[in-house]
């Protein structure tokens, strides 16, 4: 396939006859000869293109040249006396393949609010925010299969069609191939695509112990769902989450992993997307690059949820949720956490029994579970995570307390009915890590086509 | 983390203190001492402990291991004398992490159907053969974000969830927060969570070309949806659907890509998965080896949908749907194309304008799109593409021949507006691909829980 401008821009300057093709970013007429900025998508950074007036098409295209268009240029890269450029383009001949009428065109080059974005999600790619948010998120997806396989893991699809309400973890959306005249029948699901009511899954967790329990270690990387009516900035109807599956592996085991994880991804990103960081280091989030160094460098904090919760109690700051052991925590005083008082991520383990799911395991002091979340700066809870409750006896005693009915969870006792061994497993909300990576302060922004209550038209 | 049985059979035999953790595949006693063969999921081969009688719990527990009880194992990795394998565990300890009471474990030491396997789909990943399946299938995962990764392309995660038909590809769910009660009322998803009816998405592809768009190339890899009553061994109503979308890219360049996908992943599986494909070879699909081998050494034979036509009148064969120009083909007929004339896969191009989406570039001759289909032995279609129409004008005219409403699908139409390019894009199913390289006959077995009409409720 032909060189795009990413490969073009690492290569020395050779004389080498070349053809580009990209869109406009900037046209700028010096007389004599045009400036053209041109981008791809490969990049941040565009290729200059010098076009000279000798060009048979100057004065009626060229030069006029707007913000969007597509154009095919062929010339050869040549030394760039430029600044912050080693190469550029000598164009021969330059061919517009498709105009951006710079009357109409919503993109003219000057800078868009993302709120203003957002009306024009098939358009924001082509920002260089939002093109760089989908780089790095593409990376960040790259170097989880890359970082699990190097491991040892197997990725397992995990269904998003079920049957089974699982864990509650939220409220779930109905999935239906029914008429709007038969949903308006008594009892309809009976007479649905799957012979009773079916709903979106809120996480792969109960499925992927399936596999964890045969192929010893597994991850399910896809998206979830939660019909919660929350308009906000911090949540979505639609999400990626991450969810590894472990066998033969106790809490302290699903900590070291995750830390590794995360702390991998970073160093990743830092290595491989350094431009792009640093766009959302100059105008997004100040000083996000110190951020990611120190947490991809220093290990994380740990501490138990009572430590956490003696931590909080001792200090002045006033919050708006009260601070109680037996209270989950916030999100404000899980950022006073790592922001305040650790200045780093935190790992806070072994949380209080009553407010957890029922599948994590039971500690001795009868009052706490090996769970463990972990919270880092500017964002909360970016991974949640326990070891399982291995022992039907205790498991099983534990979703009777719960009122779960132990005839539809039957497949999830037969682990522990045969075979069963130690495992543990955790959740990492995708979109929250690509904000971390980036300082984007609004989830919509970080993932291609939002779903959330109130969506306009122009959403899709 | 502790090696695991994959690593341990690659090593060489060095009196190494080890600790084994799996679970017992079979356990033979010989008197004096017993033969454990430990598989721990992370190859097909299990691994031989020797357990001597001196253990303390020989007698009672050892000797009477049965099939899938998790077991922790210390000795020393030495040299085997038994054939087929380099190393085997003597024994120091065993102690029993998990029973499987063999009175009532489903899985004992004998070859079990397929459809029986169906109906425990929480057990069979622990069968040498589903276990096999399900690693092939995530080998070929990745197998597919490192072929994009080296070829510049980046992922983009298109919506699951949709409020527009899109090419109206097949029926789709509808997905609702309503209750059931608000469901019978009069005009309900007015209410609904977006504000309008939603449904599952059929494909990625126009949410992939914007991103095409700005990224130049990419592709989304995810779950897909039909609502279509068809209970049968191929069709899924949920499946995985891997689509690539290509800016500056005709359909040669379509086609060069896809063709080299399937190349790249079929050569993968080979080079990394060879003791699962000898499987699959050996006792589910004879010659498959020999199949794979040819698809990927040798180029696809190409032909336009006007020659396939030629051929299949011009052949002895019966086919239950009849062959004419300007109707589609039918599997049988595909099937037919690659296995009794080409031998080896077959890609057919121009297809029929009348028979293909609205989207589809329109050739020269006013007929036919420049549309391409990969048909591969034992499957048929595996591949769906086409060179999109990037001309305003030409696809403003075909949707409102098809009826499209223009409004809904302006921002379809601002892609053509805004720096319009030629480009490509195609669809592959993921399970057809995992049936072609493993030989599986039926989809259901080639994904961990399948989806369909008529679910048991073990399939949860």
């Amino acid at each position: 396939m032909k060189p795009r401008i990413k490969e073009l821009l690492g290569t020395k300057p050779s004389e080498q006859h070349i053809v580009i093709e990209g869109w406009v970013r900037t046209c700028r007429d010096s007389g004599s000869l045009c400036f053209i900025e041109l981008t791809d998508g490969s990049c941040l950074s565009g290729i200059q293109i010098i076009a000279e007036s000798s060009l048979k098409n100057y004065a009626d295209e060229v030069r006029n040249l707007s913000t969007g268009t597509a154009i095919k240029a062929t010339g050869t890269l040549v030394e760039s006396p430029a600044k912050g450029q080693t190469v550029e383009v000598r164009a021969e001949s330059i061919e517009i393949l498709g105009p951006a009428d710079p009357s109409t065109y919503p993109l003219q080059k000057k800078r868009h609010s993302f709120e203003f974005l957002r009306s024009i999600s098939h358009l924001r790619p082509r920002t260089n925010a939002l093109g760089a948010v989908a780089r790095i998120r593409s990376e960040l997806n790259f170097a989880i299969h890359r970082f699990f396989r190097d491991q040892g893991f197997f990725q397992v699809h995990t269904p998003l069609i079920t049957t089974s309400d699982c864990e509650g973890a939220g409220e779930m959306f109905t999935v239906t191939a029914l008429s709007d005249k038969e949903l308006g029948k008594e009892n309809p699901f009976a007479q649905d695509f799957f012979g009773r009511k079916a709903s979106l899954t809120v996480s792969g967790q109960l499925q992927a112990e399936i596999y964890a329990l045969s192929h010893g270690r597994v991850y399910t990387f896809g998206p979830t769902f939660r019909a919660e009516n929350s308009n906000t900035s911090r949540h979505l109807a639609e999400f990626w989450m991450l969810e590894p599956e472990m066998a033969f592996c106790d809490l302290n085991c699903d900590m070291e992993i995750a830390e590794a994880l995360i702390q991998d991804l970073i160093s990743t990103v830092l290595a491989n997307c350094a431009d792009d960081l640093d766009l959302f280091n100059r105008f997004v989030s100040k000083g996000l690059i110190g951020k990611l160094e120190t947490a991809c460098q220093q290990p994380f904090t740990r501490m138990t949820y009572s430590q956490a919760i003696q931590e909080l109690e001792g200090v002045k700051q006033q919050f708006e949720y009260p601070v109680a052991w037996g209270s989950d925590l916030q999100a404000e005083h899980e950022r006073f956490l790592c922001e305040e008082i650790a200045g780093r991520p935190v790992i806070v383990i072994d949380y209080p029994k009553t407010i957890k799911p029922f599948y994590m395991r039971q500690n001795e002091d009868g009052k706490t579970v090996a769970a463990m979340d972990i919270l880092v700066p500017g964002i909360g809870e970016l991974v949640g995570g326990s070891q399982r409750e291995e022992r039907l006896d205790l498991l099983t005693a534990r979703m009777q307390e719960d009122g779960l009915g132990l005839e539809e969870y039957s497949w999830y006792l037969d682990l522990r009915r045969y075979g069963s061994v130690p495992h543990s497993g955790f959740g990492l909300g995708f979109e929250r890590l690509v904000q971390f990576v980036t300082g984007m302060s609004n989830i919509r922004d970080v993932i291609p086509f939002p779903r959330h209550p109130a969506m306009l038209p122009a959403d899709k």
